[in-house]
């Protein structure tokens, strides 16, 4: 509980005054103003992270958290979950999309089992922190103690600091988890005034059956558990999961570090909303990458007030939206050092 | 008109068994089905184009188009027409947007001159093609002769079919020309049944009074010049651009050597839009990169059928978004290449 409440009252206002001058640096190159859109909205936000108008990226890492679900005994998932652990293997194999796309974008794939229901593993790129074997069945009882939510913020903080420290300067959220849309669904309706109908999809591929089952769980989750809107760590503890609470210190932790953490999908969006009801300043510090598949996903990045750059239609978590953004982060970045002012390239301005 | 002509009648349809063959190699792959979304989707019209299932990217290169237009001349555009020059030597220098972009994801820029009003400039870097200097200013007669339309649209395919002998395996396009957002916003009303108000924008940052005239210019210039729709050929003569013609054969030529072609933005979709009216069978080359702040835009891409994979608002050209999808188109050829298999990673399909 200490490292949680210390890491979130250390989350500072970004710097106002390194984003005015990155924005003065933007206006001056060879290019109408605004004309580059979000990709000069990203470069003034890593300069106030930073503080900074000339911001840089260096080691880029993705922190990919998995964990079980007890509500899947619901059948709200077509897969097995024995397949949370057998795609952590697939990641340590470098076999799974987070891997080929990191590879792509010369990122770090950080693999951590918080609670995962499988035996623990051995393997020199895995993070054993598991919290517990899974999380509770919500529809029937809280997903998680108290006790046990802090104990999995704190793994995502833990972890997220030890990579800054190795020199990681620009973090994406990732996850694998079955069922995980489920809590992610639930914690968007605590906050949502859209219908649970709305905002519950079909996940990794639910047929319509399913799908109303899904959303008759989520339904009864919130019934049972009653979580407290007002309350980020009781909606989370009640009806999330052990990698969304992973997350959610993951963001939190980068935030007070003063490192930018670009967000993948719906269920890292999910933790995101939880970090942000935590500490509103958590904002300043995220990017969003792309809009899911997941019918909630916009209504969720809308409550954090986050846009999205890619369209991709992607519903695979992982972090593999959030990889392929970090190449327009640096786009972002490379705009503002490597192109020439007005002044230089001798370009006439507006008449 | 001979190669003009040759070029449209020899685009013929994708290879739909590659495709499928795809489209099966990607159902085998540790995800669930189409969790890919669009890179499936462009992995899948890849292999579709190259007529093999596992397709691959070598070189890759925009082009670059730079014209002038004589109807900046009625006040549509806030910057002076000698930018277009200017920006044209900022490419040479490698200081504009897609010089930075470009180097970024390994590509080329190709620049060349179809009809700058200014002198021709000499420079290792630059395809002198100068069809005339401007083109007419269409509020008053056709932008260009019918002779002059054909010869720019050579100056595309020339040009596409020279990078791709040299190697080029994927395509972009890209445009430079002050007052081109007004061409482009004509094209899209020869097509749409879209109220001119509502399809034509700010450009590069136009006032209110600026985008006034610029919507009545472009009513003006249709009254006049009454552009045949059935015929692009004829819309993209009286309304059109030289650079937009230029890309009108980069697009065919593209197709026709089977080669993908990724569309930037507003005037390129113009361009794109022309060549799909001229050989529908274009579209199944073209892939859309972005959706960018020109309110006609959306309603252009929709015309071809075509869905951009970034939001990124942009509103410059040059191919600076096309450039950036790059990445993308290449994440997608990596996907189908080196992620492991539901066999090779011992992951449990669905239930």
């Amino acid at each position: 509980m200490k490292l949680f409440n210390e890491t979130l009252s250390k989350i500072e206002k970004t710097n106002e005054k390194a984003g005015q001058e990155a924005q003065k640096r933007l206006d001056s190159l060879t290019k109408p103003p605004g004309s580059l859109g979000i990709l000069e909205k990203v470069a003034v936000q890593l300069a106030k992270i930073q503080g900074k108008a000339m911001p840089t990226i260096g080691n880029k890492v993705v922190m990919t958290m998995a964990g079980d679900h007890g509500v899947t005994e619901e059948g709200v998932s077509p897969f097995p979950q024995e397949v949370t652990l057998q795609m952590v293997l697939n990641f340590l194999n470098n076999g799974a999309a987070i891997n080929v796309l990191s590879n792509h974008v010369d990122a770090k794939v950080v693999v951590t089992d918080v609670g995962i229901t499988a035996d623990p593993i051995e393997h020199p790129n895995l993070n054993n922190c598991k919290v517990r074997r899974g999380t509770r069945n919500m529809a029937k009882e809280p997903a998680m103690t108290l006790e046990e939510t802090i104990a999995a913020i704190e793994v995502g903080i833990k972890l997220v600091n030890e990579q800054i420290d190795k020199g990681a300067t620009l973090v994406a959220t990732g996850e694998m988890g079955i069922g995980n849309t489920t809590p992610s669904s639930a914690i968007l309706a605590c906050y949502s005034n859209e219908d649970i109908i709305k905002i519950t999809g079909r996940g990794t591929g639910l047929d319509n059956n399913g799908l109303t089952k899904k959303q008759q769980v989520i339904k009864r989750a919130i019934e049972i558990n009653k979580p407290n809107p007002d309350n980020p760590l009781d909606v989370l503890q009640k009806v999330g999961g052990l990698e969304i609470a992973a997350l959610t210190g993951v963001i939190i932790g980068a935030a007070a570090r003063k490192t930018p953490v670009v967000i993948d999908g719906f269920i890292s969006t999910a933790a995101a909303l939880i970090a942000y009801k935590m500490n509103n300043l958590c904002r300043e510090y995220m990017l969003a990458s792309h809009l899911s598949q997941e019918p909630g996903h916009k209504a969720m990045l809308d409550l954090i007030g986050l846009t999205p750059m890619l369209y991709l239609d992607l519903r695979l978590g992982e972090g593999t939206g959030a990889v392929l953004a970090f190449n327009l982060v640096e786009a972002a970045v490379k705009i503002i050092h490597e192109m020439a002012t007005f002044e230089e390239a001798g370009v006439s301005n507006r008449k």
